[in-house]
């Protein structure tokens, strides 16, 4: 099964790695993939254009089936292979609830993780304090609310209770560039920086973490932020 | 069941309208629901607060379930009441990958039209062209990327085929609202322009469309996007 899929990913892109823990967890590791280098603007190659014509990976294949949208391929993804691997959205209303809610909201984290880093990237010597403290605030803000979570639930590991779910898959790439970018969780959000060590100790993690994550040293654009 | 729904809203909120509009098409219209004043800030108070930290709408209740994400109310939706009403994700999984892809693609539309409308509610008579062309022509890209996947259909009625679907809920309010800012859609993009006057026949819309459209007139922000 995992030899009918092919997925073209990103170094560090949040979205990719999303669908790539949820390929973990469902027992699809073998996929086809290609890395691509946004450096070299390969996102934008003849290759992924004419598969995803907004020139953007996750590009995602499934036989014939195209899905580009990373929200889109994850519920597909679990949908499809419901019977194997880890069960990312459980059946029980109540959890089931949740998981979706904390999955669509996790994008708030990673937007306002993305506003911040992309304006380093594009202001690199450049940086106006005024711009960038507001982002930061904003981004603490974020922070804290997923904390509250954790915190509420009283000690369960994973963002939507006692199992991972498809909510993990979307946040925890966003809570590990919070890290990669200096943030110290254990000092700051205690229990996101237990959240943390948890997952990324998961094989899925592990399999699919960022090459350029392991190959040079965290940043520390962030270390300010809480 | 309908009974024991409750939303609170929000007149023209795209989110909202997502979600009224999968009620009505599940066949759960005369759920309870409360019609919140953005201009009084009515979205921040307790009332909303206690059920949506975040202080947003659409603020959903089922029961005691509470979900406030729209993508997700509406996914939660689809999959609690599966045997009832039209059938927002279809199982045959090329229908269901388009569906969800359309789905969560349609946020890029929400979002460029969101954008540009956000800087003329902030500026009202401090219009920089120098800000608002860039965001204009971003607009114009996007709505024709839509305009493209119907054309491509050749003449299906909904952007992800024959049958009204969850892509549906999601598209249509971001492009009633390019409509209500005075684009002239039968002009410029005219399977969008057939698009638009087939779903807003439906019942479905009919019965959720936002009261402040129907009271006042069509604002003319947007004439000159395409």
């Amino acid at each position: 099964m995992a030899s009918e899929i092919f997925l073209y990913w990103g170094s560090g892109s949040g979205p990719c790695w999303r669908v790539m823990l949820a390929l973990e967890e469902k027992g699809l590791s073998g996929y086809g993939n290609k890395l691509i280098s946004f450096d070299k603007t390969e996102h934008k190659s003849e290759e992924i254009l004419k598969l995803n014509p907004r020139g953007q990976v996750p590009t995602f294949k499934h036989g014939n089936i195209v899905i580009n949208e990373s929200m889109a391929a994850i519920v597909y993804l679990e949908d499809t292979f419901k019977g194997q691997g880890t069960e990312l959205i459980p059946s029980e209303p109540t959890k089931k609830a949740l998981v979706l809610q904390r999955t669509m909201e996790s994008n708030n984290l990673a937007e306002k993780t993305g506003k911040l880093l992309y304006y380093f990237f594009r202001n690199k010597d450049n940086i106006d304090e005024a711009v960038v403290s507001p982002l930061k605030a904003d981004l603490k803000d974020e922070v804290l609310i997923w904390e509250g979570y954790l915190k509420e639930l009283g000690g369960d590991s994973f963002i939507a209770g006692k199992d991972f779910t498809l909510a993990d898959c979307c946040l925890f790439p966003a809570v590990a560039m919070l890290v990669r970018q200096g943030v110290d969780l254990d000092k700051s959000a205690p229990n996101l920086g237990k959240y943390y060590k948890t997952v990324k100790d998961r094989p899925s993690a592990q399999a699919s973490w960022p090459p350029h994550f392991k190959e040079s040293p965290n940043q520390d654009r962030f270390k300010d932020v809480m």
